[in-house]
């Protein structure tokens, strides 16, 4: 079960199941956030796709047109972490490595992984908003990513995520990857909200696009079947010794990265799909 | 101008002037945060200091005493960011410097300072609460800072600040440095927001006693004259291709180091006294 | 079943079964207000009783002490509505009725009940909070009544209310009515929030004692059984153009009147006691 | 000064002074509800106006035009209070009454004016929203009255008010008013906030004119120097024991009474001048 966020009518809760789409917040009970169905499903215990099946053949809740161009966030996380290197690197990639690298090869064979506070509330946007590069930086990159979704500390779904990154601050000083990483807009997520409680989570299909003028610059495939780290062991590592707020998402890192020249530039449309969950558009401004 | 918040009676704000402590909250216009204040200064463009001594002077605002361990936080920031090595560092001390901290040198040289998003709400504590050090960390250090006080983009006043550090962590990897700044309890501020527009701010004195089952086990000395960056570059680099939320803290850096024996537990006690600020205290738990 | 919120340990919600106190704030669910129970029991479709049990009995709910002297207002509604003239008048009385008092009469016969807005949150008090007797009033009754809870426009439960009055301004004209029904601390709900889906409702037994100088100087007992209108028609015409906010409290009306010479002043304190649901206790004050 | 919200730009407050708009929200200090300017001036001591002109003329707040039918609630109150028979009445009239409005009659006559809590913040609409009339009324008027805002305890301004009224209900119990007077929809104000320290409030002139498909039914016109009550007495009783919210409207009263044979009916439209305030539009719909 999918939900989404749509501006018309009026910033409304979207269930999509069975290829049908139902407007929750029309609905008798007036569903407007996520947020209150997973406070609801905590508080009885029922499955939140139950939950939501049932406000929608009880309550005769309304059916709605899906209109991608008027998608919002679907929920608004407390905080936005992403992770890095959890990737499966080929041997071939790692004889390339020049010395500046080492730091990250140590993280691919620790067993910590690399996390950080990617975004709070008002650096992250939502499908169609503008992202943003670095006015301060040479070299720009969109960076696809699975991101978990947590209520408190369970992982309870699936989101789309952009951890828009300048490559060259964080590539003059490892200590500058905050710089490179939070900033405005540097986050987006997005088109909906992937509830499962079944899903291979492995098994996800990530692509980018990147269109400049219109025309495609960038295309690139890759799955979660290439992770060299488990969601379980990433989730736990963020759970150390901090107490998540109670609507966390967790970005898993990337492994489609553009050719080092490519500088992703004001006015550039980065389209991120996985299968399942959707294609995330945004355009690119520069901040 | 000095301001404060304590516990009794219930959640008061204090402004502190010529010695004296006067009740804003129960002033006729019952002042409950510095943020109405803060947001008065701007739109009427009276000086925080007038408009506050307006307040005390037409409101016959009632006289408190200060209670030190009645304090809390005296105003919540909606970040905390922080920034690292920006005191001078000796020829002597470089000298000694291994192969791994030419990262740290680097950032000494380099243009850009740095800067990274210390703490959300949830995890700043006031005056009185305890500090965390990491269970997963095998060394733990409090680092006593100035931190300087922006609301919106403009530098309002002071305050001390503890950006409390795992250096296992951050030395094992610098990019694990979001790991080793950004966790439970990681961050204290207080006691006092000091507000000025005409302080010299390149002599504030900072010291701190770290007490262990009440004795001294550390003591130490500094002031901002040693400082290698000027606050407003530190406040350049972070406002760079980021929007502030109405009220940041900023860590200005620490230059008081415990030697390497020194690890922070559970129990210890510590102060930071930053003259004309006050003496932050916290005691420290395991997180 | 049973809620109330208790200061100590800090703003619990706690909930009375078998017996039993359980600490719903405590719980692994962290359930602060009841208004957080009643959106989940509507969005889940189980019982508020059942849902409560369950979080009771599969989060390992600690066991409390109840201490009546720390309560507090168990839920705070958006609005509380009061009827008058609800109760069945003797022949006696209506012989006994002057002139003034047509406009009462008229009111038993018709079939639209007298309902009005007795209080927004402001002017609500809880259990031990003082209630407020007008200054400008010579004369002053508490009025002890079924308060009647509604979820939206249902009915979900019951509390204690009083419907502290001005008589003298009321008798001197029916449209001083609203002055002497809305001021400042005239109204108190509690001591709990009683959830029934299936009590009886007219066999709610009401008494009332008045302590002037800690003796007992009124005491009077009824039932609502001794009601003249069903809490379905006060609800009808309650609802009737109006759109109720999420939480209403309506107070069914009075029929225990203390003897005309009895006039509540400051000092007193006023219990009022209905079976199932327990005793609110209110102190009163001049205001 | 007179102060308007306006849908578009988005919600934007805006403030006309010498025949110019100016849109405070898009000014540098992004004001976005009158409740700001009303604490900042409160804390400064500085008059609103004066601190309305400082932010347009220091902050190069930007010019708009003010769209009428775009027009917003300029500020929502927290309460609305109304008053009743402030008018003169003349001996003509007195000679008219029946034995019913006795009951006016005294009110007109006592020292302590009519006074009801009118409306909550979800019974207001504001320029251009329907206002209703209840389906269980057979005769439904408005009443055209000039509205005082009071922040906190203070008189600091004006505006537009509609007072819409049951006349049947009322008529048939006068304990029925709270009933005839509070439901959902049965208070407009509008379209603008009037700032004056320095007007002469018994001067305005009020007139109301009716459209039934697009034809005049109904204009009369009446002026404040026919009221029979002070504001200030006004004030007083309605603050006797009563805490005021942040900010309330009280409105003072009508003289401009439709013919008895007038019933205001779904589709009707109401136009509400005050010389100095505007006109306030209001369709009337069955609720």
């Amino acid at each position: 079960m999918k939900f989404y966020k749509q501006k018309n009518p009026k910033s409304s809760l979207i269930a999509e199941t069975d290829g049908s789409y139902y407007n929750l917040t029309a609905a008798r009970s007036r569903v407007k956030e996520l947020k209150e169905l997973f406070r609801a499903s905590e508080l009885s215990g029922i499955k939140l796709s139950d939950l939501t099946e049932q406000i929608i053949y009880e309550e005769g809740t309304p059916n709605v047109n899906l209109l991608p161009d008027q998608l919002e966030i679907p929920f608004s996380p407390d905080e936005v972490w992403a992770a890095g290197v959890t990737y499966k690197i080929s041997e071939e990639a790692r004889q390339r490595e020049s010395e500046m690298s080492e730091i990250y090869l140590d993280i691919y064979e620790s067993k910590r992984p690399e996390l950080f506070l990617k975004a709070t509330p008002s650096r992250v946007v939502g499908p169609n908003d503008p992202i943003g590069v670095r006015e301060d930086s040479e070299w720009n990159v969109p960076e696809p990513e699975l991101g978990l979704v947590l209520y408190k500390d369970e992982l309870i779904g699936y989101t789309v995520g952009n951890d828009v990154s300048s490559r060259s601050i964080e590539g003059s000083n490892p200590l500058y990857l905050p710089q490179a990483k939070v900033y405005n807009r540097s986050c987006a997520i997005g088109p909906s909200f992937l509830y499962s409680d079944q899903l291979e989570p492995y098994n996800f299909e990530i692509s980018m696009e990147i269109l400049r003028d219109g025309i495609s610059v960038y295309e690139g495939l890759t799955s979660t079947n290439q992770l060299n780290r488990s969601f379980d062991e990433l989730i736990e590592y963020m759970s150390k010794s901090n107490i998540l707020n109670d609507l966390t998402v967790l970005l898993t890192g990337t492994s489609l990265v553009p050719p080092d020249e490519f500088d992703l530039k004001d006015g550039d449309v980065v389209n991120i799909t996985i299968e399942g969950i959707g294609t995330l558009t945004n355009p690119v401004v520069s901040v």
